[in-house]
C-alpha cells in the first residue's frame, strides 16, 4: 500500500482541500544505487504556495497531477546504495509519498540522538538556516540595536528573534495571538511582543515598544506590517525580506505606500533572499545552530500534526497562523 | 551691495518663485581666521526640495526667512585665514548669498586649471561622487551585466551610466526627450535609450531593449519607472535608490505595487543612500573620477544658467527636466 498527494488544481486565492488529490500508487522497488524510503516527517512551508502558481520563479512550479514535494525526513527501509543501510534516516527534498525510491544524491543522513528527527525540518533545517543567514548576512546585527520580527512565533521568526537576542539586540516580535506573544517572551526571550490581531495602529504600536526606532526588521509577512516597520526604521536600517505570507494568496498585485523615498532619505537597505543562496555555507550554519541548541541559548518549538492524510490541511493552516514554531506532519 | 535668497514659504507641491525671497543684506567683514567669499557658481539639486519641508530627515530642514544653501564655488576676495589667500577658489556647502564670510572649516580649495570650476559642483563634486559610490558600493557591477539608469541625462545618471560602460556593462538609459536620448548615446556611450515621454508601456520598452533582464538599476526618479525596472529585474539584481524626483513634490504618500514578493522571489537588494555616507572616501572617488575625465573615458555636461537672480528658477526647472547634465548657476 502506497499513497501520494498530487496537485489537482492550482489554488486561486487561499488553497483549499480541493486543490489536492490522494492517489493510491505502487510501492516501488529500489534499483542498484537506490534506497527505498519510508516517509517519517513532512515539512509544510508557506513558500510552497508560490510553487503552486504556474509562474516562473527561483524554483520550478509544481505540475498538475504530479506529486507535491517538500523537505522530508525518511527512513531507509531497504538499501541498494553502498553508503546507506536499513534504519538510516535521510533528509532532503522528497515527494509527498508514503514510500519512494531515491538515489539519495541530494539527501543527507541525520540522526535523532541529540535532537528529535523533526528538528531537521525546522531549527536544523531550512527554516533555521533561513533565519541564520538572513540575520547574519543581510541583517548584520550590532549589539545594542533594535530588531523587529514579524511572524515571530513561526518557524523562521522564532529563530531569527533568538539570534537577535544572542547578538545583544533588543528584540520586538509581532504575532497573531496572546498565546504566541506569551511564548515568544517566555520561551524565546523576546523583549516585547505585539499581537497584531489586537492592534489598530501598527506604526504607533511599534513606536511605543521600540522608541529608539528599528535598526533591523526581519520580515516574514510583508504588506502593512512592512509599511509600519518602515515608518519606524532608523538611518542605515536593514530590512530582511524573507517572506510575505500575507500576500501569497493575493490574486492581483497588491498596492501600498511607495517606500523609495524612505529608502533614500534614511539610507535603508531592503534585501530579499532564499536560503538556497547560501547552500555552500549550510554546514557552517547547522554547526552554529546546533551549538546554540546544545548550550540552551536557542530554543525551538514545533506544531506536529499526525497522519499522512493531514499534509494538505497542515499546509492550509499555515495561512491562518495555526502553527506555533515549525509546522511538521508526522507520518506513521 | 549684497543679496541673499531666503525661504519665504514652504512649497506645497511643485515649488514656485513665490516660495523664495531676495533680501538686500550687509556685506560682512571677515574676522581673524575667516575669509570673505564671493559666490561664483551655485549648485541646484533636487534633494534641496526635501530640506524645504518641515520634516526631520538626514539633514536639517531650511528655516523660514533664513538663507537657503547648497554646494557653491566661491572666490576668496579677502583673507584673514592663514591657509587661504585672495584669488583662491573654495568649494563646499555655502549660503545663497553674493558675499559671505566663512571660517572655511568645511571648504576645500579647488582650481580651474584642468577642469572648469563648475565641475566641482558636478562630475568632481557631490553628483559625480553620488554616481561613483552608488555604482561601486551598492551596484557592484559585473562585466557583461545589464545596467538600467533613469534620469540618464541628468547630473548623476549620466555619470552612473558611463561608469557602467567603463565596467563593461550593457547600459540602457531612460530620459525625457529625444535630444537627451541622442546625448546619452552619442556623448555618454549608452547602448540604448528610452524616451519616457513617448513610451506607454515602460515595462515592455525595457524588456525590448534589455531582453536579458536588468541586473543593476540606478534609480533617480522612483515611482512607475521603478516598478517597470522591477518587472524586468534579474535574480540577485541590485537597485540603487539614489533619488525619487518624480515623488518629491507629492503632498501625500504615493501608492504603487508592493515590491516585497519580487524582492524575496528574486533575491533582489534595494538600497538607498546619500553621498555623505561615503565622506571618508571622497578623495578616493574624486581621484578615480579625475583619472577617467583625464583619459577621456568619462565625459560630463552642464546646463549653466547665468545670474544670481536665476537661482530659484534654475532650481524649479529641475523638476521639469530642463537641465542636461549638471544644473549650475553662474554668478557674475
Amino acid at each position: 500500500m502506497n499513497k501520494s498527494i498530487v496537485l489537482k488544481s492550482r489554488p486561486e486565492g487561499t488553497p483549499t482541500l480541493e486543490n489536492f488529490e490522494f492517489k493510491e500508487i505502487e510501492k516501488p522497488e529500489p534499483q542498484d544505487g537506490e534506497v527505498l524510503l519510508k516517509t517519517k516527517f513532512v515539512s509544510v512551508d508557506p513558500y510552497l504556495r508560490g510553487r503552486m502558481r504556474d509562474e516562473k520563479s527561483y524554483i520550478e512550479p509544481f505540475e498538475l497531477d504530479q506529486p507535491l514535494a517538500s523537505a522530508v525526513v525518511a527512513e531507509v527501509v531497504e538499501s541498494k546504495h553502498e553508503k546507506f543501510q536499513k534504519g538510516d534516516f535521510l533528509t532532503g527534498m522528497l515527494e509527498w509519498k508514503m514510500f519512494q525510491t531515491s538515489n539519495a544524491k541530494n539527501l543527507r543522513k541525520v540522526n535523532g540522538d541529540q535532537v528529535s528527527l523533526s528538528a531537521y525540518l525546522g531549527v536544523l533545517g531550512m527554516t533555521g538556516l533561513t533565519a541564520y543567514f538572513g540575520m547574519t548576512d543581510i541583517g548584520v546585527p550590532e549589539k545594542g540595536e533594535t530588531l523587529l520580527v514579524s511572524g515571530a512565533a513561526g518557524a523562521v521568526g522564532s529563530i531569527a528573534g533568538q539570534i537577535g537576542k544572542i547578538k545583544g539586540l533588543k528584540v520586538v516580535g509581532i504575532a497573531g495571538s496572546d498565546e504566541k506573544i506569551k511564548l515568544i517572551q517566555e520561551k524565546f526571550n523576546f523583549d516585547e511582543g505585539i499581537n497584531y490581531g489586537k492592534t489598530d495602529d501598527m506604526t504607533a504600536a511599534i513606536k511605543e515598544l521600540a522608541p529608539d526606532g528599528i535598526d533591523v526588521y526581519f520580515d516574514n509577512v510583508g504588506s502593512y506590517t512592512l509599511d509600519a516597520a518602515m515608518n519606524n526604521i532608523n538611518r542605515h536600517g536593514r530590512v530582511i525580506n524573507c517572506g510575505a505570507i500575507s500576500l501569497y494568496n493575493e490574486t492581483e498585485q497588491p498596492k501600498g505606500p511607495r517606500l523609495e523615498t524612505t529608502l533614500v532619505k534614511k539610507s535603508v537597505k531592503m534585501q530579499g533572499f532564499i536560503v538556497r543562496n547560501y547552500e555552500d555555507q549550510f554546514n557552517e550554519g547547522i554547526q552554529q545552530l546546533s551549538k546554540w541548541l546544545a548550550s540552551g541559548e536557542l530554543k525551538h518549538e514545533e506544531t506536529i500534526v499526525e497522519g499522512f492524510d493531514q499534509i494538505p490541511n497542515a499546509f492550509i493552516d499555515l495561512f491562518d497562523g495555526k502553527n506555533i514554531g515549525k509546522m511538521v506532519v508526522k507520518v506513521d
